[in-house]
């Protein structure tokens, strides 16, 4: 029967959208073969060559929502298989069989790897405990491990998957455990990396720039001169803050539900489990993991990555601003602001010379807006926990590992391929700089406020240069002009 | 030096999240065979079996952000081939030669059919424009064309992507004229025909329960009765009133920016053109489309997008209403409200019978969290466009695409693997009913409003049915209380 | 005791912030005298220059949440009075009291003229159904009636809260009444009005425009020529589009929830009465109310909110775009744009000339950046209905009014003080155009592709006019070059 | 001409909404006098009882956006005048004539105390910067420094607006200041306490239920027991949790822009001039504070305000999630969960004892849909800075303050009117837990999982509980059941 079932679900699929068939493993070509899987509902066929069990074909045929786009994202399940190792490393001690244990930790070995990614099909909208996920991670691991023992693959003999590869577990604290630490993981190990590889770009465009005057703006409109350098240590600034943003949040992102089991209490677990293994998966990940303090607010809320999801929030918002910054500053070639030249990656055009789409900024504030978007999606599934289970679990995940991947690889992709390759157009900068009218504040102090704002006016309805308005009012020679106003003395505060 | 930097760019995936290759059609093995493609950029390898040619290539290398996860969704693509062959038909019109102009139809054919999907790898974050998108796509129907005239690929000739499959286009045209496109198609074919079928479901599940009296409950405290099939009629109204939400939209929706080129002047097309290509599009689909009245807008804005994802969220807002509703109906099963049965598509419980997670609630509402975000995203980016072009347009169309195949395939599995299967648990139903204190208020006006306090707090007090505290006072007989306490007047206004 | 808590209350308050004392009408001096009022929970003191009865007091000590700022907006409290007069009138044909009646009405008079605003204190944060302002609304009509009437206030004879004033009623019909009533009179009144003057204003700058050409810029690069008309008349479609928008939700926000009473049944009411009050609430405001369809669904969602809050949202989104395009185009006055000239308003620089900020663009954005937040806490709280009832109904409203008046006011004030007085620098655009390369692309057709690039190439390095490099290459004398380049024939596709 | 343009702004205002009048220190009467103030653009009429001046008064009549409701908060005038007062106190030490100085602060000190209140009517939609409240500030002030030395109002002799209160600041330094001031003065003297409040409410209940023994759920469902204790200690460690999380971001919010002035160059400042006012703030305010490392970021960007509303967005969701549960937890009396009895603290219905109405968790979850709306305006506002200046500073502070208060506030209010008083119902917790059938897992290790199956099915089926049919199985006579089926015994792990 469920064979039939899938067959029609896939011709469903076939029909509305049959491109994405290509990159379905749930599509089973009519020659496929299978294999009987049971749970406790009764047997269902699954295909052959695949090691997930009966509870993994369920799910796909009973969440066929979204297709192969909307999987569980890869670093979680390899947060899962850490934890199955790990788990069963302790399980050891607490009267695993050692050569079930070892082979587990093998499998485990193969899912961490990614060689097993096709083996892990269930989409995002599945039950929000993520249960049938530990499942398939059960499945998988237990088959996987069977194989490696030399037993028959669905028989549950010698590695079962509840029994021995869900030891002392429960998809309720398994499953929040392999949220945090693939969060924990990819913050570290890709984020913070990446982050700072942008941070130090910028930093050493600040330093190429530190002596290139331009003209500020606030409102747009034309104000005090900086250096170029300065404007960029801002963004300097920016990243920094965010490095230190993400990391404020990982005391409690590190904290593990693991040992909470179904509701919390700890039901079916021994006591010390929940310590052992935070232990042990720091000891395979390099990181520093606790066990939560709370297993109950572990289970039922997800605070921790609703609050990390703040910080690469803000990490969003503050790529959205230095890209949107670069891209104005580099306006042009004629028309814009073109006080800047961003590496040509790409055609902009088939005949404009100096047309330089500012492609990268576009994909990196297009990466902010999503990620502005999934905090919304973050926040609503977090404040939705009900009693000793939040059943948003999937949902949230996927947010969160797909905001810290874009931000990741957007911020190395703007790193490469555009801010090591920003050139200052010095002599744009230097014209716009003197043209101004701003640099008339300085003169304040020598000739007095009405009769600076008498030579700025003239300039300005004039349309000529402040040091041409001022000379011909006759406050002062071109000489005296050239030696007051100097705008390296509009940098900084005043000596005292 | 081209492959060089992807073969560098493929290990670096590789080593991160070395599973994802598995789906990647851009982690090429080291025996990939490749030939040479060029544009105005130069020359670089483009492995040997796909079409696509240099433009795509390039942003493939410079946009490594999200992997295969993040790619264009498929109804884009099928939408560009529609538009393609549109335009190409319209273009015969204006000189462009026959035997090209069918070569580049039947290319288009083999795009719409999705069986070119593999030849689409390009990511969301890349140029804002969908320039690169555009381009495979002129890429590949042209290789394709080509190939179905005998030529040789990546020669340009006879069918050139620019001169042939983008004649009298822009991508700034072309990219928005392919999001209503697929926009409207999906909505039109995909969530209308869902939400059609969800609606009809809860219709009959209202008129099964049309004569289940049961408690109302508001402040999720104990109310005036209604019937369930009453309750179920509301998610009827809202579910019908999503279907009329998404189709309000449908007029500004359904405009095509096609025919305005690179700034909506419509320089470099003909006269009708833009016209024609709706009519053409029209007649491929079998769905209305109108060209845009003005061009500046249809490039500029994507308001038509925003304003349609503000009907996405609306439905799922409705959709998260229900599923909560139902879930908390089904809670139980002793210790909840367990007025409804769910049907069970899974094991809830190894051991408990009974426990039938609710996960087809739990999948919708974690679509609607998904939907949410979304439509943060769509605003954002939405508002962001600039001067002659919004540079948002793929994450736009991502997201409206995400919202929409989320909302329907959500909608059909709630309706097939849930609502068809509620059963109401009329005992349970009942029992809640008589134990209720609520239909006190009926007698108020035989009894007056004190003694029927009385009665009320009695029964609290001490833990009976409103009858034996009413009879134990003295007010009425049993069978008098039975005569009067009837629930099913309490359905509906008075007769005047 | 209920004069001593708010005492305290009143102390912790002015501790706090002092200084919103000022504005609270809780903040009782002690000099300030009471009257006696009672409800179900007993007696407590009112002051005596207020005509809120007990729970409106009880609610003001009950929840101290956000001070006077919070408070339910005025358009809410008019739709109330109005609601209240309508159902009085259908009343008086089911047996209310002529007398009564009338004085009800003249005191719902009072409330919709705004002079009794002094008597609703209450916040948004009470009850989710409103109950608690729906009671203000009841006490203060009954004690103005009362006073009408001659009778004693806090009485309750011979116009009782409840009994008279909400006859036939329930909060959790009349809230959501008024809900819908404030939001399609606010809608109707104000912001279609305001949208109208805006687009009306900006279609006279796209007619005084339309013979300015000007740059085209997209992904901020120089691009093909546009008119300055042109651009703006995308903001006019942008607008329109706004206005048919918000317009086409009306249908479903114009749907009554009055009638359905506690639960939606329409206990406790008359056949007809719906319909009725409908009917007369269409009189009393000029604009066309139904009664809904299904009022299961009108008190327990609010999706037609939701709804039309998305329209709303795109609004904001049109509006942030043509507020920051015209910022941009206005930016200078020497080192940006400079195209366009805004009105000053105020001083941006006690010294610098020209130095206009566009402080209307920003209060604008401002005002889109609230709506678009506001949309997030429309949809949460739309999609947190329970059972019979959603119990989020003022936070709706509440965001819903502030949206339509700010997008209102900001229009208003962005129309008034911004657009009208937008002047061109046609000096500067033409340079502009005139600088820019892009207009080589029109010499395609006599150069060829290849002399062409060649001339744009030599004026972009060596910094010169495209007319300077094709002059200096051979390519064309001055004359023939200003025959050919004429960005006139660049605005429009081709005749046929 | 002010004066008639101020006239008829009043009028439309009565027009519309001729209530809010009341509340307008803006709508002035007929009979009101007026005084006349200048700025550089002339000069025009102020209220005569007012302090502000021109600038302030410029901004009444070209903002007239939102009216009274949407004025910035008293806690950032209390800020800017803890400002002013201590860059007074630092200007003393750079020629500022000591009277002045003096006086000034003097003026400051009446700002802080909240008295002149009425003195700051702008809204938040001004120009983005904030400059006019700015100056509003130094109007005031002047002004009322003027007063106490005895001159004449709006002379600005001996106290001028800009050289004296506003010296050696811009408002492009000031505003961001005191928007940090106000942020971290309201969670350290507001949110905090009131959080820790909550916290130690909770954990009294904690403690109190600590014995009370309750079937949980999971996925809605019944699932394995834990004590009412148990429950409630996950919210303490949320809300723990959430004071952890705002101080961690304190580090960031605790850094001031003042220093940096127009640009973040500190241009017209004096070196030193920075790091004295922070120490001087943090001597008036008690709390730490430091100069911003870098000027240009702290006036460009406001990612510090971006992630602090992060984690008032995560206490938001704990908040939603603790007063979901208590309600259902709450709901009944009869027919929902009915575990836990909340405070009635005003009628729930008129004539049903027992309808409690869970009116403070409505309010609480309504705070919290409103935060979770300004994450999103705070987050747009936040990512839209453009190169030396963000200019959605007013919507950006507005939305955090109003955030904090609404926490702050409705965490009070709940934990007063609701958390102390919450009552577990032991009788119905004691029920429903000895009706559930998830005890059986307890008896797995006595009888096998298969016969356990068989018990739970026959009471399943029969609608018995567990005991009876366990016993009418033969495999527990009542006292072996009682003796082994202890739920005491399944609230934690196993000893080893």
């Amino acid at each position: 029967m469920a064979s039939i079932r899938l067959a029609r679900t896939t011709l469903r699929d076939a029909q509305r959208t049959s491109s994405q068939r290509l990159f379905s493993s749930t599509a089973i070509s009519m020659e496929q073969k299978y294999r009987s899987e049971r749970d406790t509902f009764g047997e269902l066929q699954v295909p052959a060559d695949r090691y997930w069990g009966a509870q993994t074909q369920r799910s796909l045929q009973n969440f066929d929502i979204g297709g192969p786009a909307e999987r569980l994202p890869p670093p979680l399940i390899k947060a899962f298989g850490v934890l199955k190792k790990a788990a069963s490393i302790v399980n050891a001690g607490y009267g695993l069989d050692p050569k079930v244990g070892e082979a587990i930790q093998k499998a485990a070995d193969d899912v961490i790897s990614g060689k097993l990614h096709d083996h892990f099909p269930l989409v995002v909208f599945q039950t929000g405990s993520g249960t049938q996920s530990n499942m398939n991670v059960n499945e998988v691991i237990s088959n996987r491990a069977i194989e490696i023992l030399g037993g028959e693959l669905g028989s549950k003999k010698p590695v079962h998957p509840n029994d021995h590869v869900n030891m002392s577990q429960s998809s309720n604290d398994t499953f929040p455990t392999a949220m945090h630490v693939a969060a924990v993981t990819e913050i570290r190990e890709s984020l913070i990396p990446a982050l700072t590889e942008l941070r130090d770009a910028l930093d050493n465009k600040a330093q190429q720039f530190e002596s290139i005057i331009k003209i500020g703006r606030t409102h747009l409109q034309d104000a005090t001169p900086l250096t170029l350098g300065q404007e960029f240590s801002g963004y300097v600034q920016q990243v920094t803050n965010g490095i230190a943003r993400i990391e404020a949040t990982l005391p409690r992102l590190s904290l593990l539900a693991q040992g909470g089991t179904a509701v919390g209490t700890g039901l079916n677990t021994k006591k010390g489990f929940d310590v052992k293994v935070a232990a042990e998966i720091t000891k395979l990940t390099g990181i520093e993991f606790k066990t939560a303090p709370n297993k109950f607010e572990a289970l039922a809320a997800h605070d921790a990555l609703v609050e990390a999801h703040g910080a690469l929030n803000t990490i969003a918002c503050s790529l959205m601003k230095i890209a949107n910054d670069i891209r104005y500053l580099g306006s042009g070639p004629r028309c814009g602001l073109g006080e800047l030249s961003l590496p040509e990656n790409e055609p902009g055009s088939s005949i404009m010379p100096g047309k330089v789409n500012p492609t990268q900024c576009e994909a990196l504030t297009m990466v902010a807006a999503q990620v502005l978007g999934n905090q919304t999606t973050v926040s609503v599934a977090g404040a939705s926990g009900q009693f000793e289970l939040n059943v948003f679990k999937p949902v949230i995940i996927k947010n969160v590992l797909q905001s810290i991947r874009l931000l990741a690889d957007g911020s190395r992709s703007f790193t490469k391929n555009c801010v090591v390759g920003i050139q200052a157009n010095e002599k744009r900068i230097s014209t716009l700089l003197n043209e101004s009218l701003m640099l008339a504040t300085i003169l304040n102090s020598h000739l007095g406020y009405d009769n600076v704002a008498k030579c700025a006016k003239k300039a300005h309805k004039e349309g000529t240069t402040l040091k041409e308005a001022t000379v011909a009012l006759g406050f002062l020679t071109p000489e005296e002009f050239d030696q007051k106003v100097r705008p390296e003395l509009m940098l900084h505060p005043d000596e005292v």
